[in-house]
């Protein structure tokens, strides 16, 4: 998996900033937009916004990924969020070579679990040739390529719907494929720097709760019984 | 592959009537729906609205269909429709059983096409069962599962967004089995009585525009070209 | 203001209870939307996939409101919801009576504010009337007409949207017309039976997070921070 | 009325480009993103994925707008685009100054329409200050400010879209003021170079389309009737 941020709204911050501003000052945007304001202000609202559940601010600003690698599994999961934009490589019309597959980590060490799934995964490729080989057209061959098979997307998505998705994907329960693609978003944000006010917002939703709202709890947060029961003891005594 | 309308909102279309009527009557909206209205006047109203374009009225009526049995390939390519809901058969938790494969037809009658298609997916239903006895989790068995899995979805549209998607997907040119679903999905809206005046409008984007947008056109409508030539040579006569 | 549901989908819970169950079912949603359930039962899914935050299950049920002689002020608010669909009487082309305007509750009872306030909404009406008799356009002539002006609007809103917007709306910190404009909606849900199980859900946001996430809190629910350290405090003793 | 285009995308057209080729390519998207491309074969791929309605590619482009001193008549009309990002100046924050309405032109020459629109706009604004005075919250005292009065609005908007709404408010048939914003968004576009194979895109949808849907039609583009009706005869000959 290769994950890539290839292109982003410019001065993020300012953008938010002045959104944010427009709303409630008689100045005009341009003129919030052209002048000098120091990073901390910046963050500074961007924090109380961002705290408020104010964030509709936050969608003036997009980032552009290029998600290499993946498995169809995962890009299939991917595709779920609605505000987003994605340009995928086609099966029907991209052919598929054999190095490209996702093998899960849990294979790699039990018994010979290893060897049957690459052995799987090799036939199928290798049904796949044949199927091509005889003019059946690539988009019905792909009806036996497995699910390991790696996938690419140009992925566009505004700050609030990453901050929405990081609080879903990189939630503990999350699935390890889309989990560690979501990992690796939010490294290539952290090192474009004039984002790092942003990037620190990239974290599960139990995070920004405060608390884990999951039905089985990984345990990272408290859960939300564990956090009023304690308040509400306390005004008891 | 199964397609059953389940749901859909009730007196579609007096509702998509009393919306378009809000707009330029200074009558109240639960004035106009409780009205007797002659099906006649109200499909003539539809007819209009469709034809100038003014489709944010046919957002108030919603269709849900049970989508059974189609291929993941089908599925992945469904849900990139974004103004829809839907609710996916999960293959993290739900383990796989060895009835449910899709084979193209273009596999079928083609040499020993159709035993080795077969012979692959059942090997691939075998190693999954393997791997699943080992204890690797069902998230990470699916990895060797084809493409011909099948799926099931419960889907929401509203009228506006089917109208689009099946321009789209009843093209010819469209894979055959997301075309086929919605054949099947147009199919179930006409047994649907009162709905006879909206059914009409489920038909490949050409039969709206008039003529072929597609690169490659199949022939069943003249392409834009041959269409504004023929006006042009036409006015110079 | 009025607010009437006209409209709905049929069966929401059975329907939410359906597209949950195909996510982790081997059974087909068609059969599952035919049995026979439990209300308990469908109350209790709902309960949970509520709870752990998975809302997608509630975008397959959609309710329509005829919503009559609000603001200008109201409307424009109402619209910025964007996972909605409304259907506007149009300034455009209908023309201004003399009846529709609201007066706000703060300006009835101070001073004379409620005479001059009337005063010049008798005047702006009359000078619209001025206007389009000497054949100013109707769409040209209102821009003298103010805020004050009613409209109606049929909107339609999926439940999930619905808990979203009322948890904004609902908020004692909203603007009085859009918060009554909720409250009403809210109403118009509690009076259908079968929902029972969902309007319960429709409060203001404090309520499901179970703090207050505003700036400037009412006091109706603790702070973030209120319920935090005193779950720290706890834990320190 | 002011628009100033503050902030958009980097590189557009080479993302457009990246997008498109991805689908089709085995190649990477963070390589073809990185390539030399010569402009002429980005603009004539632009060409044909917009000539064949494969619109998706052109989201992965945001374009952000200063919009000032527009009346909120229109913007009650602008932000009714759902595929959009708005943040408003608020009438209930911001306190409004005598300065900022709008007059329409068909009021300026007409016998004393001038004087009396001027006359209730000026009266308006009086009673505004009177009821703020009064300790009226500003929230309130705005009721009595007139569909004239101006406000701010910063807009971020994807390609896709920014083709759609232009294609609905640049149409003769739109309402003038919101008819001059898109001019006006549109002048913006050109002024930056590299867009310029983007911004002939921004044209009424008649100009799209090839003929006009409009009920009454302005006479700019054949209508759909005309055209097809020449195409039914030249064949029939």
């Amino acid at each position: 998996m290769k994950v890539v941020l290839i292109n982003h709204t410019p001065k993020p911050l300012k953008t938010v900033y002045t959104a944010a501003r427009t709303c409630y000052s008689p100045d005009s945007p341009s003129n919030i937009f052209t002048d000098e304001i120091a990073f901390e202000k910046m963050t500074r609202l961007l924090d109380k916004v961002i705290d408020a559940g104010h964030h509709s601010v936050l969608e003036h600003i997009s980032f552009t990924f290029a998600i290499e690698g993946i498995s169809r599994t995962c890009s299939h999961q991917l595709v779920r969020h609605r505000i987003a934009s994605f340009s995928q490589q086609s099966q029907r019309y991209v052919e598929s070579g054999p190095e490209g597959t996702v093998r899960p980590g849990t294979i790699d060490y039990k018994d010979n679990a290893r060897e049957i799934f690459d052995d799987i995964i090799r036939k199928s490729g290798e049904v796949y040739s044949e199927l091509t080989e005889m003019d059946i057209p690539a988009e019905d061959a792909r009806f036996v390529l497995p699910n390991a098979c790696t996938t690419n997307i140009v992925m566009t998505m505004n700050f609030r719907e990453l901050m929405t998705t990081c609080g879903i994907r990189l939630c503990t329960r999350a699935q390890w494929e889309i989990r560690e693609l979501f990992h690796r978003i939010v490294s290539e944000m952290k090192k474009v720097d004039e984002m790092s006010g942003l990037a620190k917002y990239l974290v599960p939703k139990c995070d920004i709760l405060g608390y884990c709202p999951e039905m089985h709890t990984c345990g990272r947060r408290p859960t939300k019984n564990e956090i009023f029961s304690a308040y509400e003891r306390r005004n008891d005594e």
